[in-house]
């Protein structure tokens, strides 16, 4: 493992230095309090060893990356049948966009954009009875890790401006592919969008979606082999939101961004990695991210292509 | 190699006795005249073994699979500035879709649906001295087989019915993203999508996208291993119209299909399968074919994710 | 006034006794409980005369008639400056339509679609100080007639299955063209489609479109003559959502129709007259209402074409 | 009539200092070599009395009005049944849009749009002898004027980057409603809107569209009654393009522009005025000539609204 160490560290430094060409998250006014100069990275390998630069160990909004975690819940929880309330398609429009939503008769593209989130978080508001607390719950297993919580600012930050949001959901509603109350589903949702966590726990975390058993550290089986790598072959083709192409043609691994700026990709037989810079490309995703894990699986050639 | 023979037998043999739900294409005629009882498949490992089963040596119209080697070509003409005249991004839309074109000004999202192989062969006009010559002789060379030919009758018959295809390409036109004559572009086209060839030339053909050294068998370089890899990259994600998802899902191999009921798939680090078909699914891809692969990589475990 | 008189008996028969191809609105199930068998109109001239057929004193949901109304007031209140949060043109898709919202960022196409009519309700929600209350005793005023209410019932009904229009307003919103809680808008958007109204109320009603000096029985004016032209103007264009050409081609003048299945229609010099049958054509306008007011304008050649 | 030729003097000193925002449209070169200090208008009365101002006399490209002149021969020739290759619908979408084609199975939403208007002109090549020629030989006779021609160099100009025409030609032949050779049918498409007319002709020619008996001055029947209001209700919500309802709202009279910069409109009962000013909103439409007519219309109070 040293040298991908040694690699981590080459490229921290070398995209630390570059000028960065992304902004600032701001549709979310809470999340544009975060200091832009925050940069960290973290590997966690199949071995279980995990070494992280920069400010790896410093939580924050993980957005759209607890996504995964929620997509992972509820296919454990629903096996296949989960895809007749959300396809597995790339979407090819903008994150938030409702045309298509229409002409796909309120069935979401896929899990990874809001509007599919929002359906795998409705089918969680009925599987958990608590939903909240049960998904955390999740979570710190997953990650081995208490500390792991949900920000409330965030959440409530979202939940007063996330009009987007309600309109998706009211949609899709109208389609019946919402069973549950919107508000109730919506504020599970946005709640599920605050969770915090650092570089380190997110490499640690999602170690469960490479050949490390697919399990938790306790052992507890999270998928099984076949279905983590359908969540890999989902998060492939449809982590990036319309930038999909781009980072498995630049990068080449299975990953998720968040708006938080942080990103994390798999390489099944090998490792889980994680960054962290705030600043935005105009397609939503961090910039120094999307660079670094370029750069790194250049340097390790250990793109699955 | 001996699994593979085996599972590919047994895959076979299961899958002929299934029910084909599939259709056979129309829209171009000569294609209505192929017999659907085909079904043929075959494999080649990177230590250039071959093994067929079924009509693996039958040659049939390998239509969108030509794309690859269209794109082959022209990336090895112009590099990395390829891509300002067609994007990396899965399209999210029917393959003949003329919105999302508008939308993004004349580039095509891909290489790999239409607008963006009429691109590639527009490209391909600019720089080949007689276009169809130089790239018959081209394919030859990478297949390391001189019957490949173009079909006349399927050529012809494209060309009197491929209104949609004059369509796009002056759309695209008028974006000034077609820099030669329309008729002259769609001529070439449609002869590249003519090529006749079999699973096994298909199988054999291909291995210049694994890990086979990416250079043909007289040992000429067709692709670096940065450029497979990415072209590897594209056919995960667009390889299949708006099914590239599902393939990915099921699948998990970067691939690519034609309308011929044609399907090729790439295990980067050990084979290259090719199979065939000609009933198709709704979305356009071959119903058998895509089982035929589904069913493989379950037994092999050989998904890249 | 004897001829108009004359037609409409005619035309009331004939039409009567015609096979009815329209089917009842069911999506607001309280609609759903109307007998489909009534059907009435009535005319009602410059000179303040009135002459009905049929069921033209029962009262019926007018729903998106209604439309006319909040708009009148809100022109009234606002002036010129009210065409900054919604446009004139007709909007060419069906009537719920996001997208063509999503293309022109948030200002709906024209006061008479859905996300046109609940910018107007908001507009008005700023405006009055008792929304419901106010705008009822408007109403009241107009038509002369103080037994003019809302459709608890049938509000409640729209409040309960409202998903698409609770998406449109939050949509709406989420570009700031809504300025109030969405929850209160929607609440008066919904009682205002309640109204309910017999058709010989609808044609005294709107006579304020006409040369009738634009006021009220009372005298008072309602809107000028440029701002009546100008109404009369967004009716022909957008009056009968995606049929609105029909509209115009086949009647020959500015009207609005409702999903309750009433429908009005203004000679600017001469009447204004309203007809009501609950089963809608496809597009969601009244078959027998169309059909009536066709023959009609043909028989008195009454076309402003 | 005195009053209308003051008005018209009146309007046309007013307008003409006013600063024009417009600009001249340079998508087909050669209409780029017009001088844009051109500016006429001229009225033509149902009692056959015309009267001009400014460069009334002047020729110029008419481009699109010379729709309505294909549409009157086309609906002259085929009766109703011209409506199942076209629809009456405004688009509300910009005038060369393909996506509502794809959506609508290759009907053109109006004979207006170019996709319409090039299905008209496939009408009439299967209807005509020769095509040009007899085109020509009607316009001729409906303007009483046998200087009326095409302009060869503007014919030419636009086959030559008419690339969007050609992608909308083939387009609706993929869909099969253009039963001729596409390359006949575009050009004669290309000659019919090169005709070249002063404002003065225009204004006569177009006096069959009122009650001045909707025919040639050799008193030939061009239309019947019906038809000619059915043309004049096309006009009022097709006419301007996605500016249509704009128009209907400050205008208020059918109508219809051209990209050289003309407009003619419609007072059913009293009179045809036809104005010139090349330089062009953003809408397409001529900036001082919809100024002019809005102008003309509030002073005269001659909307039909």
């Amino acid at each position: 493992m040293k040298s991908y160490h040694e690699i981590i560290e080459t490229t921290y430094k070398e995209v630390k230095k570059t000028k960065d060409k992304g902004k600032i998250a701001t549709y979310i006014p809470e999340l544009g309090n975060v200091s832009s100069d925050n940069f960290g990275a973290s590997i966690s390998t199949i071995d279980d060893k995990t070494f992280g630069v920069g400010n790896c160990d410093e939580k924050f909004s993980i957005q759209s990356i607890s996504k995964i975690l929620t997509l992972t819940l509820a296919y454990k929880l629903e096996g296949e049948k989960l895809w007749e309330r959300v396809d597995v398609e790339p979407s090819g429009n903008p994150f938030n966009s409702l045309q298509q939503l229409d002409a796909d008769k309120g069935k979401p593209r896929n899990p990874f954009i809001n509007a599919g989130a929002i359906v795998i978080c409705d089918v969680l508001v009925s599987r958990l009875e608590n939903p909240k607390e049960d998904f955390l719950k999740f979570c710190r297993e997953v990650a081995d890790n208490d500390t792991i919580n949900y920000c409330e600012k965030v959440a409530q930050s979202e939940k007063e401006t996330g009009f987007r949001n309600f309109a998706l959901c009211n949609f899709i509603k109208s389609f019946d592919n919402i069973k549950n109350d919107v508000d109730k589903v919506l504020d599970f949702y946005f709640y599920t969008c605050s969770l915090e966590m650092s570089c380190k726990e997110l490499s640690e975390t999602f170690l469960y979606l490479t050949e490390d058993n697919f399990s938790t550290c306790k052992g507890n089986r999270v998928l099984s082999k076949s279905e983590a790598k359908r969540v890999n072959a989902i998060m492939l083709t449809c982590g990036f939101y319309d930038e999909s192409g781009e980072f498995a043609f630049r990068v080449g691994l299975p990953g998720k961004s968040g708006v938080g700026g942080g990103i994390i990709a798999i390489h099944p037989n090998e490792y889980c990695i994680a960054v962290w810079s705030p600043k935005l490309n105009p397609k939503g995703n961090s910039y120094k991210g999307m660079l670094f894990l370029e750069k790194f699986t250049s340097a390790t050639t250990s793109s699955i292509f």
